[in-house]
């Protein structure tokens, strides 16, 4: 589906009185020198993207690759025209979990085609944002390449923000008194860490080589931006890194804290044993069966046998307590 | 043993009117200016070989290693030609299990020879897949090359794939409330990623260098293609290393349920002894043979002090219910 | 908030009469050949770093990074300054925490400006240490530069100093006999540990290039003085690397330990079970009802009864001390 | 001691008429333009390597290496000779213990001299080998460099055979229902993998040079062998790490099995002792001395009694055994 | 404290009649072409490190490194001289601890101050062995730097054979049938490790540089005495790595074999309660008042009971030593 498609000239949309939004060719023609077109695409069927590919000359495999997604995040060069892939992240809060989408840029000297699959990840902001910045979006293409990775690597952040909020919350619930069953819910962190770092660390090569200016059809006063970029994104890598490492301790202090408990529970289970275990003993000593037992004929034998009963319980009640088992 | 040979004219297979099968030196001789020969061979003898060597030319150290495979990928150059080794693997759905075979490509200037070990990996489908796709045939020698590292790699992406699917059902095993042995199942996995890493990683070299155009013999506008192969091993190797993350840290998990069911264990067992304990404790006062006990001369003492066994049993239940042991 | 500001010549603070603090543009007026100014700022507004902006004529982008602060330590070159980030840490005793800061400086051929976030790390003690060494103040902004780095990489190792300290505590506490529940205070540890590192890595980079003399905007004698603190800083790195192995062997050490407490808690308790239950045989044994048990007959065959009793837990006792249980 | 010397001339022994074995001076005056002289020495005394020192005219520091052997792997230069120092390795059988020498070789122009350390790794199979094979040895004192490098690394294929059995033995051990003790064979093969990589990482330099022909003193037309030679090397690299990485794996299963085991014990032992446990209830119920208990008055109200407790008995071995405890 | 100064001239130690131990300045004067000067400090007082500075031109930041010690190894250059800082171990058998200390060395083409800290690590044996070999002395100050560098690092073999025996000690300690604490003596090897590790790693570079010949001021023709010393450095380094793998295996062994103890243990215990609690049950049962059990009437039924009962206990013992439970 094209989502939108528009004339850019000196940093402004330009109307294009008799353009149809779907008919490409018509709107490449108007785009005089120094002008370019953006085409958006939000999973676009098999001849969608053929007849982009047609009109704007792109590539065979890269053209497969945009049509297919499920790619690593890369940067290549086929012949005129750059390819840009990159993952979109974005945390889905009634689940607690991270979602992952792709997008696909073609950048040529007078175009730019955005290619975008899965739900989230709109690019419209980066639209709205670039048009109301009129200097930036006179960089050329190269800006709306600046914009979407600018905008990506944003929800980046939010999503590592997100994860670092659910670290924190493991933890206190891994150090908390109660007894929580922690292990599925790092796991679960774990993984999703693992999706997260397979977004951002291929990325960060692509997006090195746009901050020094390397990559020929990037203009290179954009580098600075480029720079900016890579930067939020070796950040990220090192937030989720981070957090890698503490949840790793976090499970380690998990299997800690079962093992303690199971030894307060055995203490704990030990003292029951004792009050009811002392008691008994008194019980068969005044139930043998001598002839001889002096107790037995007291008046108050008995009530005596339950004091003494209840007095052999408080005694292992008391060395209990005082061990702390209780 | 020889599986096929044929000809190659313009990205054509051509038929060699008086061509035996076997009689490669003859195939050969009809190879014209830009023609080429290819020839299959499975699992073949060493005289089979010692011929193919003596028709193409081929350096002694890279037969032997054909010969007896078992070799790591690596590219070679030898003299005029290139020898490249490349290891097969697929999934055996029967015993969940990855199995490995080899394949060995000789190329020259008008031929390739590819020597395949193992059940799988049959060559014949990249065969037929170039032969019906002229125009990357017409690329020469070069695309046999891309045929075969393409069809290796995509089946390595197929074995990945089934992994993630042992992987998760691991995981659904290790976080299922029921008591499961997992420890056997991830250590077998663990072995079979270990078994796809060392036939993915030493490829990685190889496939960088001819897709970045850098191996003398293969034609540079063959690079793109490569390094849609390199790319695809690249995913792969990253799929193993996550997995083989997930499931140590899946093993962690494991252990940390075994404790904590050995926890659960431990207090329901101690519950269970309460529930005897108690009315035993019960059972030992009336057993008491004081004299003066007012209700062994009731007349539903017993009925009395079976009650009062129960209650303790009851009280102990409840107990232990509202601390979550039963 | 405008902290200080100040004029600079030939390595001496110059008072500049008719100079109000925060008429920046004035006092860089002032400026001649080889004077340089000091802006100092703590947590600016918008417009206060905006105006200081304007006067220097700074990059946006880095303008941006120097208000919002969170930033990685990173050096840049904005067109003729240069932007180095730095975080700053220090060691709050009352809650044995590190706690982080951040400086920002802005380097040109005139000026420098040095923006600081967070309670800690003043830098009015870099101004006075440097304004008493006229001869190192002399080497112009690059000086400042200088100045600032040191102060803040040795609050790093003051900092190391710390965390050594209570790795040491923590290492007491697993070997001491007490139990002590040392999981949080490791994770802890481990948590800080990660933010030190989190400082430090990320300046290594620029320091080196700094004390490679590479920076152009930096004089090339300066180099030693960066050398020194590009060496302090990755003595920090190693002894925060260090440490953070130390704590995953100390905690280690205190899952074992707490299995070795369960150890000889299951084994005491085995012992105190023997204590109560050998008697109880005794008493079951008198219990019994035969009419042809002599004991029972005897005179003294209830004190002999309970004599046996105790002697059988004393020999359970016994035992249980002979084998280190009790 | 001198094990052999002779010498080869176009890549054949020549019999040298008037030379006693220990004579190196005359041998090497009998060596014409391009033959060479190759000594070999076991386990030599100071005064006999002086001798083949002054001979050949070999570098102090080298010499003393090759008196003292215990280097590291490495290949130098000294002025016209190289250096090359391997660890040989051997599998004993009776010990499953993997034991290690050391060969160290001298290559000049004209000459080559071996001296071996320790038990295993003779040299004379290599010398048998060659001088069958006068093709090779043709190439000069480099084909011996070559054969004994070749051999070397062979054994060491060898022992990481046997490492790949011993480490499938415990394997199985891990995993069978038995209860074995494998934390001592684990730490055993542990150490034995720790002992092959010592010999085989620092060899991977020398021979990648080698390989390389980057060696000058090494003619570059026996590249491809010494690459063979490097190829091996890191496949048994390889194959080391992953033993490694496995026996982790197994470690870890092994503890969890050992955890296993326990919990299974644990029951066990709960429904063992409720086997006892509920009919001594019974027992108790019955030993109560109420006047009013109709049971006690039965006929046969004792083997009635008996039944209950068999009956109690039998209902938590039911139990027992459908929870799978028994 | 200036421990010796000397005057050396064509590798020989030079009287020079009117020079107190002291006057340095004078010392030097006596210095011709090729001559040099040795000066050795341990722990200089500030002033006497300033005097020796004043004489012979050093660098400020280097002298404070010097005075204060605790610098990481490094080599650096300061205008005309070399600045090199070593760590240097020992190893202190009472304690089996090792101890550091720190040399500290200036070099300029005709002077050597080596500067001591600590107790340990005394150069008069450097000084002493140079004296002896004149030939290597001829080398000028650079033989002095190779002659400390080879002292220090022998010192840090010596100290690795000794860390390598208590791992030694350890191993056998944890794989004793005996029951050990081995976590604090582990946890101390480890760190001992990490301290060798802090003085061997940073050390490797500096002597890399060395042994290429690639520092101004030290002669080419030294290179390959560092290239031995850099060998040794490296060799020191694998055993640390080597040993801290094998301890942190050996830990997880110690910590599976409390786990095996605990699971011998209460299996043991649990025999023992079945063989208290078999007889117990027999009491009960003939501790119930039936009126009609015809073992109370028998004559010898209280032996038969007391019969029944070890054979209870018996048959629970012979079950349990069965099972290898005792």
């Amino acid at each position: 589906m094209i989502v939108d498609s528009a004339l850019y000239r000196a940093g402004q949309r330009v109307d294009v009185a008799d353009h149809s939004p779907g008919d490409l060719r018509a709107l490449r023609a108007c785009a005089g020198e120094g002008d370019f077109v953006w085409v958006g695409l939000h999973e676009p069927t098999g001849p969608e993207l053929e007849e982009v590919r047609a009109v704007f000359g792109l590539h065979e495999l890269a053209v497969e690759d945009a049509l297919h997604a499920h790619q690593r995040p890369k940067l290549e060069r086929y012949d005129d025209s750059l390819f840009l892939v990159l993952k979109t992240l974005w945390y889905v809060d009634e689940d607690d979990a991270v979602e992952t989408g792709e997008v696909n840029l073609f950048l040529g000297a007078d175009f730019v085609v955005t290619v975008r699959h899965g739900h989230g990840g709109s690019l419209s902001r980066s639209r709205r944002d670039l048009e109301r910045h009129q200097q930036v979006l006179a960089h050329g293409p190269a800006a709306v390449f600046y914009a979407v990775c600018d905008q990506v690597v944003d929800e980046y952040e939010a999503v590592g923000a997100a994860l670092e909020e659910d670290v924190d919350e493991v933890e206190a619930s891994v150090f908390s008194p109660e007894r929580t069953d922690d292990a599925a819910r790092i796991y679960t962190l774990k993984r999703e860490l693992a999706e997260v770092r397979r977004a951002v660390l291929p990325l960060r090569e692509p997006m090195r080589r746009l901050a020094g200016g390397e990559v020929s059809g990037v203009a290179g006063e954009t580098a600075p931006y480029f720079r900016d970029v890579a930067d939020h994104l070796q950040r990220v890598a090192e937030v989720v890194d981070s957090l890698d490492a503490l949840l790793s301790t976090a499970f380690d202090a998990y299997v800690a804290r079962v093992q303690v408990q199971q030894n307060d529970d055995m203490r704990r289970i030990s003292a029951s044993v004792g009050l009811i275990a002392a008691p008994t003993l008194v019980g068969s000593v005044y139930g043998m069966n001598f002839e001889q037992m002096p107790e037995l004929g007291w008046r108050f034998g008995y009530p005596f046998a339950l004091a003494v009963m209840a007095l052999s319980s408080l005694v292992v009640w008391l060395v209990a307590r005082r061990a702390g088992w209780l």
